[in-house]
């Protein structure tokens, strides 16, 4: 879908000077920072503020700014900022990632409380957005924006990253949080994408109630359509690997299958219209359910961790690329004759960002405690405060879909346009340094007064270390569990829905899922993992 | 080098139809023949004949002939041939992993007969092919061909492509054949690369001794340059590694790295205008002896596996795009006029290539045999017929090498250079897919009376599922050493000076370079590898 719509602003990799040397050596000076960005990443690990995507930020403004005194203020970049680059290459490895790595039992527990927020919450913050920026750039002297803009701008504002802040969260120290923040985050990025789509698609000059039960009918068609597509295909890959490499198993054809699959699976979501993101966030669970346990130890530590070193390397890249973007002359050039405006337009844009997400993640978690009776299952304030501030932080997803409302008719000539592109920068910037540097110790102090301390501080290095073994938590009691006491009465069955559904759920994946597409239980028992006997 | 020499022609995956939807067609449609490719590649993995690379050189002509009937015969492919693609990203993967899994002590050990087999006999082969189709072209009425076009087809002839040809033979079983097989391809590869580089660069319409000793000393100049700077770039991943790691280990962080550097090591050569094969290749050495030792046990498997898998997903990628492009119509057209000529042209090559191996791999086992004492390390004439038989079949250099000499003015339009690139795509057919098929028989004849054919039957799939553990044989005396008396008197630094310089390396290596660069014994020691106490 995106591929399609966001893909009409064609900037394939244009590089700058002579096309062949050129991209060599801009594919030579990409790779190098990369490098640089992992291992100065690594060696600032341990100061308290910093994170790896400020490190990869700051590594490309210094690059940005090298490469325009050297070329003399002609251009800050190796590359144009390219979204096909970003929607067919660069997503898909993280969000993929991210569904296969995901504590599945703590996703799907608080399923309901993640679409609450994920969906709802970001149609609240599009709401404010769009609303607020109508109403308040009137009063600055901006080039004319139509409705559409201002629509396109509520879902652009409305894509958080919280990369930063699960960075620095411990999946194991506060569970619940940690996946109300993760699968928030993910379901946003679905949500805003496909919102982003919807206000293109439809003729949103007048809105009428039919077109938005249109909008409502066609977001859900498409979540509904995604999320099967995506459980399709990885069903499909589960039970290729266990009735066909059953007695000869080869490690990379098993790898490749399972990598070629997933990518399959965004590339048809795209193919078909539908959402890439959500298809492949899905595919990644049913791949880490089911296709993980029918494959060889070797092919499991194998798929583990390339998946993870891609998106790594993704994401690193991303904001190295923004940060060398920011700097691009030619934007500011046309907003510097009025620098009034461009930082009124940019502070408006932050205020709406901080209240409407204040506004949504408020409301919700009021809502979303109305629900529930045990008083250790609500958000409390200060995890509700760590929510908002999670997803305060706009990152890559802004950026493309920035670039392709703002610089289809032709290349941020007009000044409007540029004033957009610039405001976008300007915020994906400082939402990630400034609050970016303010997440670790404040995180510190709403969660950990005494006990976690220490844990949190060294928690970003665990996320890389601790084997994120989401499947082997699968059928295991969850630590947290131990005060609730397990009834199914038809009490607990009203307050505690998901838990009962789970417990179906449970009964159905034994009974036929697992026989027919393996998942553990149903491939030879392996006693440990090897990196929790070999790891040094 | 390459890609600033060849990327001359820009081909960047220009699609056929509209640019946006058109590339995710394509990209999904080549997905979906990757994975069908794994897929029927191993269900046809015991059938007798078939091998993965005829496999993905079938799906590519049955997807190009259906392409072609339902565009009505206006095209056969989904991208068109890019040398770009090929050269930045699909052949790095493919020789890193070759280096990074190549047995090493067999491969020093053979050192001095890979080079004569590699480098020598490729400009034997290069000689014969230039002057033979010099002499036998004359008498057919194709268009104009200057000197340097007879020179460059015997560049893009000698380039050999035995792929197929290794997934039959055993590493364990033939390990003599196996390295020089092995060895020869990778140096044949820089070597005809490096000739046809600098036969583009010289004019070599009257070749005088000085431009013959000019390009001798060029060759040596780069070949030395190139594998100096990839041991440079593995010895300075193996440092970071070992200094910066050391006590905080992520997994994700050191693939990541050892990836990138890996990736660095290529296109900075090609920066620096040297051979990117051979810098890859070392570099793939030197990490595999030094750095891969440095890192987790986790760290390790996925490196083995990962490498392995992208190396095997651009090989399927090569010979699905070789098979599609194939049926591209507009070469047909301008050569169907007179099919007897290209016919002519054909079969002439084919013969040039053929006699030109056996001429070269026949001259020099004579000479290699001569400088041998014992009957055991000389090298058989059923053996020589495997090596002769093995770097029969051409493949992807060749194609790009011969897209970039003959599509240089325009688009295949002069029909001597129509009549080449549809040469170049028959014989790569032909001999993939006749050749190919013969292989396993043929082998199994001349290798195996009796004992290995069990075993060389199933060799290939044993090449996916044994351990390639090239590192953990290193400080092991090897099985096939047994018979040969261990003594250091001056008749064995005679006989066997490749033996004493190895021994003169291994203390070196002890003493000086794994102090420094880690590497075996001197990081924990890890008992056994986890796929070989967990694989089932």
């Amino acid at each position: 879908m995106m591929g399609v719509h966001l893909g009409s602003v064609v900037m394939k990799l244009r590089t700058t000077m002579d096309p062949d040397q050129a991209s060599i050596d801009s594919i030579t000076l990409f790779v190098a920072l990369l490098s640089a960005c992992i291992l100065i990443g690594h060696l600032l690990e341990r100061i308290r503020w910093m994170n790896e995507s400020i490190t990869a930020l700051a590594i490309g403004l210094c690059t940005g700014t090298i490469i325009l005194l050297t070329t003399e203020g002609k251009s800050s970049h190796i590359f144009m900022f390219d979204e096909e680059l970003f929607f067919i290459y660069l997503l898909p490895p993280i969000i993929f990632n991210a569904g296969f790595q995901v504590k599945k039992k703590q996703f799907f527990r608080n399923f309901s409380t993640i679409m609450l927020f994920g969906a709802f919450g970001t149609l609240i913050s599009f709401g404010i957005i769009s609303l607020g920026s109508a109403q308040l750039f009137k009063k600055l002297d901006i080039g004319f924006l139509e409705t559409v803009d201002f629509l396109a701008l509520g879902a652009i504002f409305s894509a958080t990253d919280s990369v930063c802040t699960l960075q620095v969260l411990n999946q194991d120290e506060t569970p619940l949080l940690y996946s109300l923040v993760f699968g928030e985050g993910v379901v946003n990025d679905a949500t805003s994408v496909v919102l982003f789509n919807a206000i293109q698609r439809f003729d949103l000059s007048h809105i009428t109630s039919s077109i938005a039960m249109k909008l409502l009918g066609d977001f859900l068609y498409l979540f509904t359509t995604s999320t099967l597509l995506g459980v399709a295909v990885g069903l499909l890959s589960a039970y290729i690997i266990k009735k066909l490499y059953f007695g000869s198993h080869s490690t990379d054809r098993e790898v490749g299958l399972m990598i070629l699959m997933a990518y399959l699976s965004y590339m048809m979501a795209e193919l078909f219209n539908l959402s890439g993101i959500l298809t492949v966030f899905f595919c990644g669970i049913v791949m880490s359910h089911y296709t993980w346990h029918n494959v060889t130890e070797s092919s499991r530590v194998t798929t583990r961790h390339s998946f993870a070193t891609m998106s790594f390397i993704s994401e690193t890249f991303i904001f190295l690329y923004v940060g060398m973007d920011a700097l691009d002359i030619e934007k500011w050039k046309l907003v510097s004759k009025s620098p009034g405006t461009s930082v009124g337009v940019s502070s408006i844009l932050l205020v709406l960002v901080l209240v409407g997400r204040a506004a949504s993640i408020l409301t919700l978690s009021f809502l979303s405690n109305l629900a529930k009776r045990l008083q250790s299952e609500k958000i409390g304030f200060s995890q509700q405060v760590t929510i908002w501030w999670a997803g305060l932080m706009r990152g890559a997803v802004s950026m493309a879909l920035a670039y392709n409302q703002f610089t289809r008719s032709g290349h941020t000539q007009l000044r409007g346009n540029a004033i957009m592109i610039t405001s976008t920068i300007t915020i994906v910037l400082f939402s990630n340094v400034v609050f970016g540097l303010m997440t670790k110790p404040l995180i510190r102090l709403l969660l950990a007064p005494q006990k976690h301390l220490g844990s949190i501080i060294s928690s970003d290095e665990k996320s890389f270390i601790l084997p994120l073994l989401a499947n082997e938590q699968d059928s295991e009691p969850d630590p947290g569990d131990g005060n609730i006491p397990h009834s199914t009465s038809l009490h607990m069955r009203l307050t505690k829905p998901d838990k009962t559904v789970h417990s179906y759920w449970r009964k159905f994946d034994d009974s036929v899922m697992r026989p027919v597409f393996g998942g553990r239980g149903f491939t030879p028992y392996v006693p440990a993992s090897p990196r929790e006997m070999f790891v040094h």
